[in-house]
């Protein structure tokens, strides 16, 4: 059964592969399944089919028959479950991967998060200056730490897993930013993800779906 | 084996069952597995020994002989993966649940926390008022569809599951604001939640710890 995601049909992201849909993308490849993508307009997102499957009104969703889910952290954690190669098989290295997952969701996306809708949503405000400072160093407080526990290793735990899969999803949305070059641990920990096979198929792949969009 | 959890030695919270520690007491108690406390004061969460355990620094962790974990998610998932009783035995309603722990850490729980954190860090501010308006906005956006989501039902997917228990702990933080209390359905949802046994004996727990620190 192939299961189907879906994805922006124009992307805000301008193609950057910086929409959750990546992620799933990402995971989807590094095990070898094939997926469907179903494209939403920003309209189709907000309409009652589509809040039937994603009550937040977001992408991605993810249907394999009967089973649908819409947060990109469980969608992967159920790939993880369903094929071999994003978790490692002894039960206490899984669980110190799927510590990563949430870490990266929980404890490293928020402050990027924030940084980035600042960008969005204050950039004309008097007071974005003052915030930004503020929001650099919260994401600091995250990257400082993180790097100290990557140190000389190429991933979190041991072999690559869908803890570092999330991490470096979260880490991507600071590019552009000169915040993650303060980090050189990190910024190698990112490139070394991206040339994986499997990210540059993904990355393709949600790529071309902008450039048809943007045609 | 007991496994050990750390928490605040004096919880910044005033004993309102906030802190992180408190989802993994509840968790704890739903499954009936007995477990010990290590309290750490603010300084002790800085040092080498508990960076070991928590690169960020914080509480809660969990050790379970070799096994060490620090993110309360990924803590209660290996807490539901041992012991029945907090997520689904069949796999699609499991996923679901899980799905439901996930939209609560990082999809309803940082607009909670970004506003909560802006009455800590910017209330001085001249911006303070202006922001605050955004921000709740944005946790009405998450809110509002969570209560469409949940309707007249008990819980997000038939029975109470590990998804229910991190959404109301998430949902707490908003007590005292007058933002839940837009949403009838939330605050019913909570008090169930806060009716059951086993949150009344983690509720218990650290408040009791609470109350030593502060004699």
């Amino acid at each position: 059964m192939t299961p189907v995601i879906t994805a922006f049909e124009a992307s805000p992201d301008g193609g950057r592969g910086l929409a959750r849909d990546m992620r799933v993308r990402w995971a989807l490849e590094e095990v070898g399944q094939v997926y469907d993508v179903r494209l939403l307009s920003f309209a189709q997102m907000k309409e009652p089919a589509h809040l039937a499957l994603h009550p937040f009104g977001q992408i991605p969703t993810y249907e394999e028959g009967e089973l649908a889910l819409f947060e990109s952290g469980a969608i992967i954690l159920h790939i993880a479950g369903r094929h071999a190669g994003l978790l490692p098989v002894d039960a206490a290295a899984r669980a110190r991967a799927i510590n990563w997952m949430f870490a990266a969701l929980n404890t490293v996306e928020p402050p990027i998060l924030e940084r980035e809708m600042s960008g969005y949503t204050e950039r004309d405000k008097d007071w974005y200056g003052a915030r930004l400072a503020m929001l650099d160093d919260r994401v600091r407080a995250r990257l400082g730490p993180l790097a100290a526990r990557l140190g000389p290793g190429d991933w979190l735990e041991g072999a690559f897993s869908a803890g570092d899969l999330l991490m470096v999803s979260v880490l991507q949305r600071l590019k552009g930013s000169a915040l993650l070059d303060e980090y050189p641990a990190l910024t190698a920990y990112v490139a070394r993800a991206e040339a994986r096979p499997a990210f540059k198929r993904a990355f393709a792949a949600q790529r071309a779906v902008f450039e048809r969009s943007s045609r």
